[in-house]
This record gives C-alpha cells, sequence and structure tokens, in this order.
C-alpha cells in the first residue's frame, strides 16, 4: 500500500514541473512534486538564469570597453573571474530560494528523491534513506533533459566542458572551441569571447543558430565574425586528444581534416531527455528518439500519465514546458485549456547582438506552400537604436500574401528578447498586417522596427 | 496667382508632418513641406532623440559605477562633458539627415521658410529672401510646440534653461533645480542628477509624473530619492533671483516660502502649441488654450485644413504625431483610416527607473464607472530581472471585471519602454486577459512580468 495519496504527482521540478504543481495547487488539487537534485531543474540552477547572469556582466564588460563612444573613460576595465562565476552561482541560488517558496506557499508536498513509476498511479521515490511508494490518479512527467555526449567528445570538466562545467568553470578559457552552434553554443562563445577568450565555433549544418532563418544565420555570422570569433560551418570535431593543459582537435570541412589547438572545449551539440530509470517501459509509454510521444495536450497514451517540456519534445525551452505545465494542470482538474504549439513559442538566444523569433523562417513559410510578403527592417534605421549606439540588427516579418496573417518574425540586435513579446501577443490574437500597421509602436523605441518592418512587407515603411 | 501647387501642403517638418508628407507620396499625391527650421522638429532635434543619447550615457556611467556588482572592476571612471554633448548633437544630426534624405527619396518637395495660411487653399512662404505663394486643395498644420515660459521663470540660457539648452547646456550643472516633473523635467533630472549633479525637482502637483498611475508615481518618486535626489510635491517656484553664477529660488510649499540656491535651474513646465502667425484666426480655425480644435480625423472643420500633433492637442507625443500624419495623408488620398485614440497612445520616459504606460489608469477607470481587477507583478520576482541586477520595478495592470478587456497597464522599471509595445498590440486587437494568459512569453525575459501581473489581477500569479 501506498504511504500517502495525492490528486497529482509531478516528477522533476523544473520550471514545467514547479509551475504544474503550483498551478494544481491552485486549482484545488493535493500536489506532491518528486526531485531528485534541486529545485527549478536546470534552467535555473545550470542553464537560462545563471548563463544571463554571466552574459550581462560581459555586456557590461563590453560596454566599458566602448566608454569612449560615449564620452565616458575608464582606465583599467578588469574583472574578477571567481566573482563573476560567484555572483552567476549566488543570482541561481536566489531564484531557487523563491521557487522553493512559492512550492511551499502553495502547499505542494516535495518528496526529495528519485521518482520512477511503479505501477498504475503509483510512484517509488528512491532516497539515501530508502524507498517510499506514493500514489495520484494523475502523474505528469516533467524530468526535462540534459547535454548530449558524443563518441569522443564526452565532458571531463577538466579541458572539455558541458554547460554545466562552462557555468561553473575551473578556469577562464583563452582558446575556446564551441562545438555546435545552436543557442546554448553561441551564448557561451559570446561570453567567453567578450570577457577575451579567443573563440571558435564549429557547426556540423552549412549555417549557424540553424533553427533560425537564414538571413538572420548570415548576420550573426557577420556579426560575430565581425568581433573577431571564428566561425567553421559544414565542419565536424572528429576528434579530441585531451593533453594537460591543451586539447587537440581534429575538424574535418571541405574533405580535409586539420588539427586545431584550444585550452578548452565546451560541447553544446544538444541535449536528450531524462528518460531513463523512470518505468516507462514497464508502464506502457511510448519513446520515440528519446523523447515521450504524447498528444497536444501531452497525455502519453496511458490513462493518467502526462508528459510535459525537454522529455516531451522540442522546442527545448521553459517557457513550452512552464504553459504546459499549467495547461497538464487544468486538464487534471477539469478544465479545458488550449493546447501549446511549438508555432506560438518563441526563440531566445542571449548572444551578442541578441537573436530572438517566433513562428515560421521564410523558407518555413514557403515549404508549406505559403505565398509570402516579406518585411525587413535594420537598426540603422531607428532613432533609438543609434542613441543607444546599438546600430546593428535587422526586424525580420514574414506575411501569408493572402490573409495577411503574421506567419514568423526574426530579430537580431540589442533587447530583441525583450522585444519578440509584441509579436507573440499578435500571433495569439490571429494578428494581420492591418491591426500590426495600425498599432502605435511608441517613440523613441526600438520597438518601432517591429512596425516598420510590417510596414516594409507591404511597401509602405516609413523610415526605410 | 499661386507659383506652384500640390496636391498637399505640409507646414512644419516634425515627426508627424514629415510622415504625413512621406505618406502623402506614397499614395501618389504631389505633397510640399514648408520648414522654418531644421526637418525632424523638436523631437529630432532637441527633443527626444538627443535626450535619449544622453540617457544612454548617464546608463552606461551609473553601471560603471555599479561595476563591482558584476564582478568587474574600473578605475577612474569619467567623463568629457563636451564629448557627452557632442555624440547627442551628432545623433540627431545623423537621423535628421536621414529625414532629409526619406523625404528627397520620396519626391517631397521641401520649401525652407515660415509657413503661413493666405486663403483658401494657398500657403505664403516667407524666406530671407522673400515671399512665395503655393496651394494645394488640402492643407496640413503640424508646427508642433514649444517650451512654455511661466512668468519669471523664463529661461536665459545661461543659468535658467529650457529643455533646449539642456540638450546643449554652458556647463555641466552641480545644483540642479527642475520645475516640473513629468517627462521631460525627470529625463534631465535623471540625467544630470545620474552624471554627478544633486538635483531637486518641484512639481505643484501632490506627485511626481502625474499623468501616470498613483501607485508608479510613488514608486519613481521612492526610487529616485534613494538616488539621493530632492523631490518636493505640492511645492511652487514663485520667483527665481538670477546671479553670476547662482539663482536663488523662492519655493513655496505648505503655506510657507523659502529660498534654495542652485547653480542652474531647468524650466519643464509643459508645452505651448505653436499657433500664432499661422493665419489661422484668418481661416476661421478655432484655436483653444492654445491648441487648434479638430474632430477625431484632425479635420479643423475648414474645409481642406488638418492639423496634426502637438498643435492638435495632448498626448503630446511623436509616435502621435506620426500616427495622425498617416491617417491624414490616407484621408486625403481618399482613404478611410482608423482615427488615432488617446487610449492607444503610450507614453515612456527615460529617466532611471524608466517608466511607461497606456490606457487607463485605475483611477481613471474607477472614475469612468468600471468594476476593475488590478493585478500588479514586482520586478523582484523576475529571473531576468535578477539576473540582470535590475530588481527594482512593478507591472499593474487594470482590467473591465465583467469583460476582460485590458483598460490600462503600468510599468515602471528597467526598459520597461521597450515592453509596453506587447501591452499596445493587445490592446489595438481588443484583447482580454484569457488572451493574455494564453500568450507565451519567452523565458527568461523581463516580459514575463507582463504575463504575471495578467495572471496576478485574477489570483492565478505563478511567481509570486
Amino acid at each position: 500500500m501506498a504511504e500517502q495519496s495525492y490528486d497529482m504527482i509531478v516528477i522533476g521540478a523544473g520550471p514545467g514541473g514547479y509551475v504544474c504543481a503550483i498551478r494544481g495547487a491552485q486549482l484545488g488539487l493535493r500536489v506532491a512534486i518528486v526531485e531528485r537534485e534541486h529545485m527549478g531543474g536546470i534552467c535555473l540552477n545550470w542553464g537560462c538564469i545563471p548563463a544571463k547572469a554571466l552574459l550581462r556582466t560581459s555586456e557590461i564588460y563590453h560596454l566599458m570597453h566602448r566608454a569612449g563612444d560615449f564620452g565616458l573613460a575608464v582606465e583599467g576595465a578588469s574583472f574578477d573571474f571567481d566573482r563573476v562565476i560567484d555572483r552567476s552561482r549566488k543570482v541561481a541560488k536566489q531564484l531557487v530560494s523563491g521557487v522553493e517558496h512559492l512550492v511551499k506557499k502553495h502547499k505542494v508536498s516535495v518528496l526529495r528523491g528519485e521518482g520512477r513509476l511503479a505501477g498504475k498511479g503509483r510512484v517509488a521515490v528512491k532516497t539515501d534513506k530508502g524507498e517510499q511508494t506514493v500514489e495520484a490518479p494523475h502523474i505528469v512527467l516533467a524530468t526535462g533533459a540534459r547535454a548530449r555526449e558524443l563518441p569522443g567528445l564526452e565532458a571531463d570538466g577538466a579541458r572539455v566542458w558541458t554547460y554545466k562545467h562552462a557555468l561553473k568553470p575551473p578556469h577562464m578559457p583563452k582558446k575556446l572551441l564551441v562545438i555546435g552552434s545552436g543557442a546554448i553554443g553561441v551564448e557561451f562563445a559570446s561570453f567567453y569571447h567578450t570577457m577575451g577568450a579567443q573563440a571558435t565555433v564549429v557547426e556540423v549544418q552549412d549555417r549557424i543558430l540553424p533553427v533560425e532563418d537564414e538571413e538572420i544565420s548570415a548576420f550573426a555570422r557577420k556579426a560575430f565574425e565581425k568581433q573577431g570569433m571564428e566561425i567553421r560551418t559544414s565542419a565536424t570535431v572528429k576528434k579530441l586528444d585531451r593533453g594537460k593543459d591543451r586539447v587537440t582537435a581534429h575538424i574535418e570541412q571541405d574533405g580535409k581534416t586539420q588539427t586545431q589547438d584550444f585550452d578548452t572545449v565546451i560541447s553544446a551539440v544538444g541535449i536528450v531527455g531524462n528518460t531513463e530509470e523512470l518505468g516507462l517501459e514497464e508502464a506502457g509509454v511510448t519513446v520515440e528518439r528519446g523523447q515521450v510521444k504524447v498528444d497536444p495536450m501531452c497525455r502519453t497514451g496511458v490513462q493518467g500519465l502526462y508528459a510535459i517540456g525537454d522529455i516531451a519534445g522540442a522546442p527545448w525551452l521553459a517557457h513550452k514546458a512552464s504553459h504546459e505545465g499549467v495547461m497538464v494542470a487544468e486538464l487534471i482538474a477539469g478544465g479545458d485549456p488550449h493546447p501549446v504549439t511549438p508555432d506560438q513559442i518563441a526563440g531566445c538566444t542571449y548572444c551578442h547582438p541578441q537573436v530572438a523569433s517566433v513562428g515560421l523562417t521564410e523558407a518555413q513559410a514557403k515549404d508549406r506552400g505559403h505565398e509570402v510578403k516579406v518585411g525587413r527592417f535594420p537598426f540603422i534605421g531607428n532613432g533609438k537604436a543609434i542613441a543607444l549606439g546599438e546600430p546593428e540588427g535587422l526586424v525580420k516579418t514574414i506575411f501569408d500574401a493572402t490573409t495577411g496573417e503574421l506567419l514568423g518574425a526574426h530579430m537580431i540586435g540589442a533587447e530583441v528578447t525583450e522585444l519578440i513579446q509584441g509579436y507573440v501577443v499578435g500571433r495569439t490574437l490571429e494578428t494581420t498586417e492591418a491591426e500590426l500597421m495600425q498599432a502605435v509602436f511608441p517613440h523613441p523605441t526600438l520597438s518601432e522596427m517591429m512596425h516598420e518592418s510590417v510596414l516594409a512587407a507591404y511597401g509602405r515603411a516609413l523610415h526605410y
């Protein structure tokens, strides 16, 4: 017999899991959350949050070096690497405490240990001290993901790192190889390069940030190269020879393999869902390519069993996970929530310049058979961008030529991670170009470019 | 007989005027624009744009002093005041050239000189070299506004300044009095205080930023006082005694008048429309309290005569003017545009912390008979705000309790001038709380607070 019963048990306390638990509690459910490591999961502890803290430091460090551009002067801008890292750990810790407080406030039971499905409606929680079994008619899997390891490129924490090592590194790199140019790869490349490392990014595909619109990829590449980064696309790291204070990478490009020396390597070749040792197979849950198969409402097909966030598939983003968490909690509580669709989910990359997008790329829109109208507006045409000293960037919008539906928006430049939400709101409200043209974006803001890009798609740009 | 005829003549080349001219040209109209001083008007030359350039410098200067918070160190952070100002002038100049280029590209005729209505469909343009008369069936008045001068507080450019002097100042103030705490007043107070002046703000009303929601005013006051600014509300500057390098202000507060010495005074007591010497009376145009009376489509009531922007009334904002410019151009070209309503117009103040809002304040909503639901979310509860080191701020949203309509949104804190557009888009699409709750604001961003504030209005906040 189970020692304790609940209305809902959530396994995993990342953003998907803890939000699901809190929302469930708000709706009157008795909720338990099972977590083996730390509240907040990877995102708060080893992901988004500490990474953004580091990137804030590098942003300010960069501005210090540009002081003269603004009529300012500094002598001796420097940093204390330990303190930089220490700050980011403190930021993470503060937010984790916040989540612990919220979960407690909502009277969610926290079960510390490793959760595993143990028969219909049952979860076994294994701790150092033994195992307890708890039960609930609804169980939500939210165990997240971890860094993918490629054979020969495995992280060792000394000279070869995953994102986790890169967030609490043993040293400041001087010559850094980043393998993979997705969001995680370019964020670290950007941070360490700005702090003074010489960064090389190797990407197996023919462009960096390969999920972004091709024009944005090209723009980002140019910007990074201008900063002195080395970008090698259509290239593969075949092997790493690890020395005491040096790693020799064998990089294949254009059919030739060359070696290049680095003191540090960050492997950022994607993530893989934490689907192991959960008892999924015995429970009858389908796992395909490392992710749990679910329907649009995050149901696994097994009665009472749901999966949300990273283990339920792309995009592997905290806000996708947390909205799925809310949706599933409402479903369990008897509500009728809307499904979370990937097209609604914006992606943000906090490199310098920043990248943000939502919806379809131009290529995707055409692939899906849309005749498109495309608008573009460059930062150099925007007053606030000039005033900020940030004239490098682009806003691109894609509309269906027939219906005027905003199919996708793609941005690169200062603060675009904060701007993209305007298009998200628009898309949620099924906007067309007409309403976006009518919306009065305030002056002087970067957001005016969001308006101009729409106007441009219809040959009506005012400032370009 | 007129020397030249057009389809439309625009008098004044500020944001309202030049945008109106460009939009008219896009629609196939033959357009002339009459400007006595500089393309771009006050906004580009002596307003928004150079002010934002200065505020960017003070933002970075402030960050330098906080370097230690981020694990960074600087020695000898300083500024060259002339270069700070010079940069802002260059930014303005660059944008003015941009507008000149755009106007030319759209084949708008530029008539340099003072424009005056000269009978039905006729404008006299006076230059140093004489006067020419041009004609058009449609004439748009877009002459903007200037600083209001109060008797005894008139600017002299030496120790007592308007915004114009404050943007190209003869010296860096040490002890600064700012009269008036609207957007212009607090922006200058913020800039000069951050650069090292001791600022005192005197406001006749009982709170600063009096057009903002009361909670935002209170929050701003607290933040400014924490920075060491002196804020005196319900206070009036009765008189200024001007010395060679000192101004003694007689300030009345609580029925008592005290004197206080300053080396510089900025008068920011509002603006007044440029309605003089335009021949308005002879043309039959009604001017009330210094502004031209217009209908919602900016028609003056005199056939073929329109007024847009500052001379047509509040809010005195460039984006209001430019949208009115587009609207009037479309109307003249035979289109059927939507009117621009004040409730759609967001206001942004670029002080530190920033302030932005759109729609009704809580008090206004109640005055209009709405039963309201109010949501609040503090920056301290947001991960990105913590990571940025910007935990000071608040997002407040006001909904109609019956319909769920978003009546108003009010924000103070980092980057809110860029965030507010999401609510503007929502309001343009007549959003209710339901769509805003469904919108997936990306993580980790400040914009997540826009979501949480909506959730909070309905007792559903996840992170507070």
